[in-house]
């Protein structure tokens, strides 16, 4: 039994997931959500916002360990810089709390859940509704992520608290 | 009468540059160096380290303001992600103890301080060495990047504590 958490970082939002294992695969959602420092004037008080909002989330859930995004640029450069560095605000935080933390590409999440790197979206989100037992397809997509990125962290964790 | 900081960021090191200001355009080196997290095994590690050293030196000198370099990606662009991460956590670190943080591009700051924003490297090396009555150019250029976004930062600050 132990609590992991996803997070799919953005440039003014960050979506995350707490699943609550429950061993043999089997998980449940604790809390899926975001946190939308969209309003904050200055960058500062972005990683203010981003970061006491995060820690609030950990001191509440203590998760034993985290599935977070791989970045990769293709289109929006620019974009991507303010992803990167809220992606290290977070990563830090986890880091500062001995949180293990493991990198998924967008393929290397779709192969593990779907057993199919190049799997659309939809493919992705029916393999979570029938894991999780959801009554409807996780959305939006950014939640989805959140989702598969804590469930696969917990079925390949190697400190003995994953969902495995 | 106040202390600045430069902030250079790398993939794995970090140059800064702690510049004592005495008012009228005129300051001197309080400090110089790089911190370097390329020995560390992982990312948790090495952002770890990357805060400890910062932090050390932030309550070493408690600057009153800060000037960190603005990025843009052009060739590598997997290089620019752990950048944008290390530089995400050290603007956090700043935006924590409340120190101004103003952000340069690169012409930006050539501008600033030889008034031609494609000046080459060596114009800013030499006006550097002339304002800070260096007895040799700065070296390697990070450094000299990190001595600009100090000064700069320092004539810029409209907190009243800067160089001007």
């Amino acid at each position: 039994m132990s609590i992991i958490l996803g997070l799919d970082p953005g440039t003014t939002t960050l979506w995350y997931a707490f699943l609550q294992s429950r061993g043999r695969g089997e998980a449940h959602i604790l809390d899926v959500g975001v946190i939308d420092t969209s309003g904050q004037s200055s960058q500062a008080q972005k990683f203010l916002a981003l970061a006491e909002d995060m820690e609030t989330l950990l001191d509440r859930y203590r998760p034993g360990c985290a599935g977070v995004e791989r970045l990769f640029f293709s289109k929006n450069q620019t974009t991507g810089i303010a992803v990167a560095e809220a992606r290290g605000v977070v990563c830090y935080l986890l880091a500062r709390r001995g949180i293990p933390t493991i990198e998924y590409t967008p393929s290397e999440l779709k192969r593990a859940l779907c057993g199919n790197g190049r799997a659309p979206k939809i493919q992705m989100q029916r393999a979570l509704m029938k894991i999780l037992h959801l009554p409807e397809l996780p959305t939006p997509d950014d939640a989805a992520d959140a989702l598969a990125l804590a469930y696969v962290a917990g079925l390949s964790n190697r400190t003995g608290e994953g969902i495995a």
